[in-house]
């Protein structure tokens, strides 16, 4: 609304010309030319939105849905579902890569393909995703239905952005799993990396605080409380000292595990089939299968 | 932007039938069928600003309002609160149940029923949420104003989500309530049970991680940091295995209680009024008033 | 969608005169008058996302830049910033005085010279954030690309904001820090207080319950995981009670620290030079340089 | 953005006072009571936009569609349609009606009949549609093809909204097809009322300026240039001077007319088949079939 | 989504360079330079869909008014367009200004007592409306009720907008009139200049194609068709051939007059009371009071 | 809101049948299949109104440029109109094109040098704006300012975007500049069509109901008033009885001529230099030079 004066206009520019002028320190790495497009965390959140409406229909998007019409919804959703994810798809691949006109008229067939391979995958997601909301409903006294468990949950959400992620990870796009995966951490405090492998009938109570490594696998059944942390002890270097990429360093969670909160399992330890872990307690050793394991409490 | 081929359109045809052909699969619920109206978040999100434009005015929606113009402000925000709650408590009650018309329409009246209801505890609500601010400012070094903590911190926003949910559950309202709650669970990381009872006075200082149980009972003047859990040790399961429901697990924390960073407080135990709870250790056992527990301090 | 009748609208009636006459129990503490303009969340919001895509040309905001056209962008983001910031830093200044139509308007030429002496600072606000953008890619086995931890981790959002909202509150601009600090909390659940001092190549691993408070001072290269705590152990109260502000509580971290998972470091204490301090454990006394503390493990 | 200050803060409450009190001179017809829904002009234009989708499949809504994938874009939008219009037809129904809850429940199992009637016109109001884009084809040495015509000309734009306003006024909807008139009368110029009645292959050129009076009969085949009336001469009135509603006061246009722009014809008079009327006249007379009238040019 | 190429770049570039380098054909009539606030056609919009609201209740904005809450929604609307209203007013008083804060800031002031003088005719405008609804409605035999009259007749749109900018122009405000006359010009294909005096119970059919120009008076109980032309013939010039401006050169129209479909009334001359114009007429002479005049109607 | 009960589900499901079901009687001019990508109205509004910002600097968009900042704003905006025209024109291009991924891949490298095209003429569009804002501006008594003509008039939109449309199909662009062109006679009731040839200087007042032919040619300083058709007779069919497109078929208007309200010139006729044609007239044969017709004023 204010006048812009000259004096502030001046320091407007000088600002400007320091801030463009790439020559004195602006590094490659933080300046990004050339305008490839971006992957767009609007349109990958109405993908993971119009995914959960085909996979839990009547929940989520047209709730209006029978016997008669639900291919009416799915289908145009599924459509939609084809079309946003052929250009975020295009934009991951583009993420890292330079100017060049061929390489980016080829992304944009891969990523057709890639698209139409990932909603080949949707009907198993869904059998997945099934087993986690029963899960998660059984080992809930709060929770009055599968449908709250569906439509509140914020596990289910985090557990679904998972699932959604380590499917286009598998696929071999790069940045949107990552994204995506952020996406939920954001809205529930739980930081899956979509790079973990987890098996059916998963759960999470509350969830604020989980963080889940990129190379951690968990069995079925397992349940983990607020703020557990299944995370790295240390990573080796290479020999320029920069961390070493893609070695096994998250524990494994064997079937029927419970971890209560905030307890925190760290390195590539096996946390046998069946043990429960107390909360607030720090794990750096293989626990066996069975174990029960808690903080001394303290007597007051 | 790309053209579908014919390929791709198979693929999308295909799983669309997978999808939609409820015969094979489909849980009944998994699929929520004949379109009763949903709970809308966004509504939900509404009807919470409008609620705390009301309750704290000048703070919240229109900045413009003096002593001669209140009524107008608040007026308008109440009525719109009334009609958008109508609706929600209609889809809310609607949430679980069959198809019917008869239903449905029952439904409708009460919905504006409990909406009344609702609004005739809103002076109440008030004058609760008021001792809430005044102990958050002086509980904080770091607080300027008491305006600031009503604008700014995020323990206001969830115990005034809190307070909202916990009276809708009251008159038992179903899902709205976890929904209410569940959004600011996921704004600051605080995660109160609608069905908690907490006393006046109540603070939580940065509060992410802080998870409060759905049988919790919190006394007066309380004080919780960030992370910490008043949750169940475990719960007793029927014959069949489930867990009953609507059984006290949760502490009970009496008057003038501070519990510090991380803690976790669990099952029906009752920590004593001005007792003091030190932060990230694992409390099962009752502690009596008074009582000041910590973890041994590791000596470097 | 439904009438009103009689009945409901006597109700919504009497909660208005009740929530409007301020006579009975209104206190002035919660109830701002006559109309200063109040800060804009959503206008804060727009500004940190154009401060990135000032500060990250080409990562945010409009993709297509090149070497010709960078400064186009910059430009107009920049002049757009110092459009929004006048108006914000207006409602700022006035965000706790009274009502005083002189003071108004002095208050709207000095939010012109605090948002051009901003705009000055943003070069070198950029400069720091590089070198938190650098530490954490090298810090992260996970991280696949700078271009990835600049568009994608939490930790960079969080630090941006903290950067940001440092350098107005060292202004003295009032309010707009906090929110700004906030916002990031909301987003990322890592709650750093304008008020810390933060040196270069500063880093956070997941984040989620990261508190670091008001007088913490932290050097340069250091790494916190989720959960860590830096806060008051307690605070001297005056002589009536309240909270003595501005007073040094919280802990001085050295150079080249690392601390691990939900730590919980509390008081002004120092953790000296390469200190390593392991998870879940509760720090209450300084901390020599070099040395490495954590919790027994619990054997199983 | 300025401060209200008291002097306009009493002028703004004496406004309020005067318009709000009703006693003194609020006539009941200038204020609409007690809240029954009104028709809103923003879901009526998205219903026409949604029929014109099914009615031009591709061309409007989703261009993406294919002979395998239109089935679900059709279902999804007639889904849509059918339910907007269930509340659009109700709050119709209710537009003139007094305060009553029963009738205001019964409109609504009304409004669902009706919806559905409607919705099972769409073929044949396809079918009408088709006729009108290949005249209005023909008739335009300028058209570059069908598409070109469906797509931008507004002839198209009116005649669909006539013809669908045509439809719901003959299923005694209220108010609505006049609102869907009056939509085209402002985006084109072209004012039809939908009493009117108008034969197939029915084309306008240009168009702005073109009125068609509530009792016009319009046979097969006619072509309307810009500036067109078809209006009524004068009107009878009643004993008590009102005028008389219903009575036929506008022309009858046989099939193959063609009338040239600005030309005015008056009352309820019958221009025979094939005749032509030329530019700027003012006709109040029966023409018989076949005839060619024009102005007298003004020679220079 | 394509990547600019080096020659597209370079072509964009010189094209600004063309357009922003002033010194070479820059005319500073087509340059505005310095910010000064803009009037806003969106917030115009919103000011007069206010006003319509509140002089109208119940059929615009908040549908759900009673006698008892009536107040509110008066109330908050009237300040809404209050604070509106003195940035739109501040705006159009420097449309033309050069750069000046001083005026800029003086201008502020002004801009509040302009609003707060408008808000106070409003009571008067909504007498004047009544009249022309009520005239509307018995001159139409299509009408239905006094609802259908202000809810759907372009007329009503178009008068309105005309009183609202009428009353501003008699406060001096400059520039904003003539944008809302140009509004209802866009949508209706009225264009009635702010500067015309119009008596009550003015009425226009259909309406597209009129128009009234500046000078124009017009009595009470006029009604005009489409297309008809209040204008000017021809207007004297001063000494450099420039139009002077001012001088009445429009049509008077006396009460009760009526006037048909494009008939045309050039210069200021006096159509007698009681008169009646006939359509498609080109009149440049006086018409004495109760005269008829038609064209003469080409017989076939 | 209502429940969809299985007989509405039958009635949609049988019309979605009938009108999906191509076989029967679903014409492919009125089916649009293989998505190519529509232009979109939206997107080419965007473009008109940033043409606007950058021909008129200061008046639309941003106003706050200076001639310091004016570079920014200009550059952006012109990037921006690049990175939109390049969509919209290649869907122009495929706009009846067939399905062929090779057609369309190509169509995209057309569309970039064709929206480069139109990029370096907009230097020589401003320039011919100029001229005819300098005419309105003369020819209007009741105009204020230039600044005023700029911003407010009708006939300036109108002309804009007949210039635009005009330099777009020069490039042989086909569909965009007839949506161009049907947007400002939606928004002005002024139908220009884009293949007509105009000079510089040309002016039109009030405007509604002009309509200008595809192959009218105007001179330089022409002024039209409302109402003004410049249209064809008649035109020759081709042995099919199609009408030939491409014929010169509407009038030449040279230089200085001015045509008043309502009238109609019809046919490939001359109007010569510096003639005046009176209001409600019908002209079908040439007019000299300097002439001056009017209609035979009615008597009373």
């Amino acid at each position: 609304m204010a006048i812009i004066n000259e004096k502030y206009s001046t320091i407007i520019q000088d600002t400007v010309e320091q801030l463009s002028g790439g020559e004195h320190y602006l590094s490659p790495c933080f300046f990004k030319q050339n305008g490839q497009p971006l992957p767009s965390e609007k349109k990958l959140k109405e993908i993971v939105q119009l995914t959960r409406s085909v996979l839990f229909p009547g929940y989520f998007g047209n709730s209006r849905i029978n016997a008669h019409t639900i291919r009416y919804s799915i289908g145009i959703s599924t459509e939609r579902i084809y079309e946003l994810l052929c250009n975020q798809i295009h934009a991951g691949l583009c993420f890292e890569c330079c100017y060049d006109e061929e390489l980016f008229s080829g992304n944009r067939k891969k990523a057709q393909d890639l698209a139409a391979s990932f909603i080949a995958k949707l009907p198993e997601l869904r059998l997945s995703l099934e087993t986690d909301v029963e899960a998660t409903y059984n080992g809930d006294p709060a929770a009055e239905s599968m449908g709250e468990v569906i439509y509140c949950y914020p596990a289910i959400r985090a557990i679904s952005n998972y699932r959604i992620a380590y499917t286009l990870l598998n696929l071999n796009i790069p940045i949107l799993p990552r994204i995506i995966s952020e996406m939920a951490h954001s809205e529930t405090g739980i930081d899956i990396h979509p790079g973990a492998k987890i098996g059916k009938s998963f759960t999470i109570d509350h969830g604020t605080g989980v963080v889940i490594g990129a190379t951690a696998i968990i069995g079925e059944r397992v349940k983990l409380y607020q703020g557990v942390t299944l995370g790295a002890k240390s990573f080796p270097l290479d020999e320029e000292g920069n961390p070493i990429k893609g070695i096994p360093r998250h524990p494994i969670i064997e079937d029927d595990v419970i971890i209560y909160s905030n307890a925190t399992i760290l390195g590539r330890i096996t946390i046998g089939k069946g043990a429960v872990i107390g909360g607030n307690i720090w794990v750096t050793d293989n626990v066996p299968a069975g174990e029960r394991i808690v903080q001394m409490p303290v007597k007051p």
